[in-house]
């Protein structure tokens, strides 16, 4: 079968490929350079790479299953703040992915390190708040928002204007202002969703003043991510070119970009079975 | 008594001023040229000038009726659009000013003119609604927002994450982006609360869209509050430079404000009272 493989801005981008699929009267190609043999450990993205709405997307869990099972080690990387670590690994078991909750970093568990000890005003869920607490941190109510020495933003369904007025109200009294991450928006089955990055420009714009935000892209998100992984050749597969490739590369990893389009990705894949 | 009198960058500062106050052993000074002759109708913020959180501010109520008895014409143009024109005249004169709905201008007025007829998805008030529908307008709900010609966002304490995720999923599905105004913050006596910027913010962010916004400073607005006081000198009376005085100027008429500091204004003035 037809292996379409083209070489574009000097990257490799295999588009649609299917090699693998045994067919009858389809002559067996030479094996190709695999893009999984390059590396050792892989920093994967969840929405949009693994799973839409927590539906698996096709081939996702027989991709990461096969890594695993070669010896690639494998780190979950999410900006989603909603959901703890320990939350988003009995998601993926519920999936078929046997993961544990130290092979998952959120936004939201670096952002609650961040933040933590000390008193945090936060709009986010409540696993966020335990994520906050876990770590160290005293969350106060609407009511104490004054009292913070830190607000932490991030995207969740129950935000609304008494937790944008909090947040002013912790911002004027001094409060430094941390978010989880800055996307716009995150993909789900019926279209895409308002993500923390716009939660936090309404925050922003009442308190006029910018936030620290310590998810990707920042470059330390993903040092966390390699100290975790402890293996050499390290690459990190997203969806976003402004998160997880923009952010991969200044941490200085390799970079695969699920999707299609202009990127600075060292790999474009269709889906993130395209690693095999 | 001292009449301070600043000449600043060729404008009359006239601070904390207090001569009308009747003092014995104090000499009356010869009669200075008070703002208010200069003029035949004022474009009178609301939030700031002559009330605070509902509260007339001191000397406001007094110094409006004065004007109105000498034969002053009076506009109240506000950028807050989460009460009527109808309501607003009774909260006036509830305060003790005999205001109609006809000497009324908000934001929300405004935005309703803008997007009707047609379907219309609000982010607002049940009282901006009601504006809308007034206009011709069909008020959406969330689960129809998709259906919507235009988005028109108001800041309001009923905003959420629902209806954030509904505007999102009218802009994705074409609809046109309006917005009452953009000022981030209004002042009550507790500080400052989120306004209509920081809702429009977290939509434009989502979105990745520009609102149409006409509220102030918006010429237009002024243009309508113009025409109807029919009288040919008009000053606009305000607290806040960015869009009172911004937006008095770009219409061509002088300006007065209410605070301190730099300003474009013509004049500066400590409270309402200054004008007489």
């Amino acid at each position: 079968m037809a292996v379409l493989r083209r070489l574009v801005a000097g990257r490799w981008h295999h588009q649609e490929e299917d090699h693998r699929r045994p067919g009858a009267g389809h002559q067996r190609l030479p094996a190709r350079p695999v893009i999984a043999a390059r590396y050792d450990g892989f920093i994967v993205d969840l929405d949009g790479v693994v799973h839409l709405g927590w539906s698996a997307l096709p081939g996702a869990v027989s991709t990461v299953n096969t890594l695993l099972d070669t010896g690639k080690r494998i780190l979950f990387l999410t900006n989603d703040p909603r959901f703890t670590r320990r939350s988003i690994a009995d998601r993926l078991r519920g999936l078929g992915i046997p993961a544990t909750p130290d092979m998952v970093i959120t936004s939201g568990s670096a952002g609650a390190a961040r933040v933590a000890p000390g008193r945090v005003y936060v709009i986010g869920s409540a696993e966020l708040k335990d994520e906050v607490r876990a770590a160290g941190g005293e969350v106060l109510s609407d009511v104490d928002a004054h009292l913070a020495d830190r607000v932490l933003v991030a995207g969740h369904s129950g935000f609304d204007y008494t937790e944008l007025r909090a947040a002013l109200r912790a911002c004027s009294a001094g409060a430094e202002l941390v978010a989880t991450n800055r996307d716009a928006t995150f993909p789900m089955p019926d279209g895409l969703w308002p993500a923390t990055g716009a939660v936090l420009a309404a925050v922003e714009t009442a308190a006029g003043r910018r936030a620290v935000s310590v998810g990707k892209p920042s470059p330390e998100i993903f040092r966390v991510a390699v100290d975790l992984l402890a293996v050499p050749r390290i690459a990190v597969i997203g969806d976003r070119e402004d998160t997880d490739i923009a952010g991969g590369r200044a941490a200085g990893l390799d970079t695969i970009l699920i999707g299609s389009g202009e990127s600075h990705a060292d790999h474009i894949i269709p889906a993130l079975s395209g690693v095999l």
